[in-house]
């Protein structure tokens, strides 16, 4: 069963990088494709985009996706466009060849089947003249990965129907992309323009010797390119201008329009009717919020794009890991400070927007987190580095947490560590997170660690140099008492 | 102490937007700030950005930030260079102005204080001009928000010498930035100069009132602009260019250059030396990676992106969200044909890269991660909605862990739960973990909720739908054998 109510199969004329884009999207939503294209590698290439789109879509929803559909590979544009309720054009981008698979397809397909071309920047107006029921026919420019960017320009010709229009727009968001409508069909439609100024102005800069390849890429990656991920250039500009909002920033602005800055110096009058568009448009676009509101709003995706980047070891994610080992080779000297006699503060954080869930407060699994945090610390104290982690770990077998209070966005918090047990093998310890303010404890944690020799996949004894170090914190852990609930099984009734 | 050897205090000439993020990006990093600016209105714009930029810079980063740095407001340029190791001028974008400020202040400063400019486009050679020591002058341009975002682009003018350079850029690195260093100094620099020509072409679309501001900026935010916040304009074509790289590409679009896509019709030859250029620029910057792994580097740095603006409701992140809605819709229905008589299969996920840690596996805080996702549609399945949630919840008082096995990046897992235990305040259920390829438990997890009225943050019995729910599913799960790990205390000998 698919995701969308009624759409079974579809026709794809063309099975390149967005043809095959296009087949993964569909069948990974539980759509059955018939695919035409006469590239005798077609099949090849649309197999390996699907490797990429299951792998990638997997990861990226973490919601059930429906059981897959099926692909067929058929010989005739006529044969994709019969029996399926949908059909979408990726051919390449000449208007004959455009014109000619449109024609033939349309001539097989139902007359209420909708057609969506891929095209990057024909006119559908050109395009839809000699199909069969012209009115049908729709642009639904979606950009690479298709499986996974959101955006598709959705735009229709002179003759083609609003109710067309609406379907594959609807057709488009039940597979989880963002149709964005334009008005006025135009070359290269709006999102290609832009890229196409950017790159003009990039090749100036080759050409003229100023930049490399890589340091362009990298002006746009570390700076604005983080923004545009979540916010486009008039919301940027926006916030640019503060509290007086966009006829200010237009109007500080505005002359550098007429500095010598780009190779590209065409620039509109900006009179005052085009000004006062650009501020009525801008103003729409904010809804209400203040400058304030968009600027939090700002940090909390960048924040969260970064953080993600860190993840994937890319671009500015590896700025950020850089950052973050300088400031914990500091704050290894500050281990060397912290006090042995005492449960041990390792760990401290501030919750961020991230981890709230529905109820409003730190999610459960996040004071896991805080706690698994803290074990890792613990692990570093007692000589666990990244040398020792090429041969040898501890992993975690059980654990048992106790939830005594919420914790708010923005809460500070600690965690300290003490030491229930060890021996060669085993290292058994107790966290408590504490909210910094008041120092009161808001979960406690107990966790039981086994060594293990990570190659061989057994247990182990660690190295010597921990061991004595265990050694050394037990002389001063034995002494303090048990946490009171460590030992607890759940349900057990309270103390 | 700061974060940098040596720097302990620094001069600001400026307090705007782009001064007062240098204040908080340096007082952040334990740098004492001294601040000339003769706008009244200083004290309280700085203020606002350094509100949120602690606020934005804590939830950045894991590691622990150092005390933070003083502000002193100093009434001349001169006393805002004097007792300082490093001086960052950030004044309005007029020439004069800019060179009365270094002048006076460059006398003040020690002789070996170098100095960053961040004007976002005025030439070097231009302000050094009538500098004490102007071979110290550099540019620094950073980007807005200053304590975000990591680009700084670095450009010295006639003058500058080497060594200043190179002690500006190992300044910002040291403030978690990432320098860009551009060997030819020019109008605009490189960055502004990519993000003037998006811009220009962005108002000739609304002069034409082909789209609007909103639709302009999310044919950017829901497309390109998800790529450029980790690969530039052209990484992303090398990509498209597929197997046979960047000659490829410029083969097959290079032609398009000449087509009017854009208002801005200038462009370069494409000489057989402008492209040998180009496609050797590309290949270092691929550094012998293939296409292959390049894509997978992009498809995971985009799932990263989009779950981070997931997290934060922004942009990318809102579509996926309701495209997660759909989804579990359908899955909806699906919890309708959940058997009941055995443990409820409710939950299933693919490991994500995200999820595993330094020993190459799934870290156990993800593990609890799944079993809390679990524990949620459990709530759901016994009637718990979005409704429901305005007044009343479930909260996780106590868990506990046992982890039998690994899981690794692509694993898929199902989750099944079982109901231990209920009252009309208490829900005491079990979940085991699987890996869906054989069935085998990697890990299990128990849980006591308690039922709560949110409003007044105390226990309540459920509604009377759920318990009847409840007790329903209670008539199969009271006759399952209890699991061997429930009510197990850590450490506890294995039965």
């Amino acid at each position: 069963m698919s995701t969308i109510p009624g759409l079974k199969t579809v026709g794809l004329l063309g099975g390149g990088v967005i043809g095959g884009g296009w087949a993964a999207r569909f069948m990974l939503n539980g759509v059955d494709v018939k695919l035409y294209d006469p590239d005798p590698q077609a099949p090849r290439k649309v197999g390996e985009v699907l490797d990429n789109a299951r792998r990638a879509l997997h990861k990226l929803v973490a919601s059930p996706l429906p059981a897959e559909g099926t692909l067929t590979f058929v010989d005739t544009p006529e044969e994709a466009a019969t029996g399926v309720q949908f059909v979408q054009e990726s051919a390449p981008e000449r208007l004959d060849l455009k014109q000619m698979l449109l024609q033939r397809a349309s001539t097989a397909a139902g007359p209420e089947v909708v057609f969506g071309s891929s095209t990057s920047g024909l006119l559908p107006t050109d395009m839809q003249r000699g199909m069969t029921h012209p009115e049908r026919l729709v642009v639904g420019h979606p950009f690479n990965p298709v499986y996974l960017l959101p955006l598709v320009e959705v735009v229709g010709g002179e003759q083609t129907s609003t109710a067309a229009l609406g379907e594959a727009a609807a057709i488009y968001e039940s597979l989880g992309m963002k149709p964005v409508r334009l008005e006025h069909e135009i070359d290269g439609f709006v999102a290609d323009r832009l890229m196409e100024a950017l790159w003009r102005e990039a090749l100036w800069l080759i050409n003229d010797g100023i930049a490399t390849a890589e340091e362009i890429d990298d002006c746009v990656r570390f700076g604005a390119g983080l923004r545009w991920s979540f916010m486009g250039t008039f919301m940027t500009y926006r916030i640019a201008g503060g509290e007086q909002g966009m006829r200010h920033f237009m109007a500080q602005f505005g002359p550098a329009l007429k500095w010598p800055w780009t190779k590209l110096m065409d620039v509109p009058e900006l009179t005052e009717e085009l000004l006062d568009t650009i501020v009525s448009q801008s103003d729409e676009q904010a809804r209400g919020r203040t400058i304030r509101e968009l600027e939090r709003h700002r940090d909390d995706s960048l924040v969260a794009v970064m953080q993600g980047l860190r993840a994937t070891h890319n671009g500015a994610g590896l700025v950020l890991d850089k950052y973050e080992r300088q400031l914990f080779a500091r704050a290894g000297a500050h281990h060397a400070t912290v006090d042995p006699t005492g449960p041990l503060r390792l760990y401290e954080t501030t919750v961020p927007v991230e981890w709230v869930d529905y109820n409003g407060h730190m999610n459960d699994s996040r004071f896991f987190q805080v706690t698994s945090e803290a074990g890792d610390r613990l692990m570093r104290y007692i000589g666990v580095d990244e040398e020792y982690l090429t041969h040898s770990s501890y992993y975690t077998v059980e654990s048992h947490m106790n939830f005594g209070a919420q914790a708010k966005s923005g809460d500070r918090l600690y965690a300290t560590v003490q030491l229930i047990n060890h021996d060669p093998k085993r290292l058994h310890h107790f966290t408590v997170i504490h909210r910094a303010d008041d120092d009161s404890v808001v979960a406690t944690a107990e966790h039981l660690m086994l060594h293990v020799d990570t190659a061989a996949g057994k247990s182990s004894p660690a190295a010597p140099a921990l061991q004595a170090k265990l050694d050394e914190l037990w002389s001063h852990h034995s002494t303090l008492p048990k946490p009171v609930h460590a030992g607890r099984f759940v349900g057990q009734p309270r103390a």
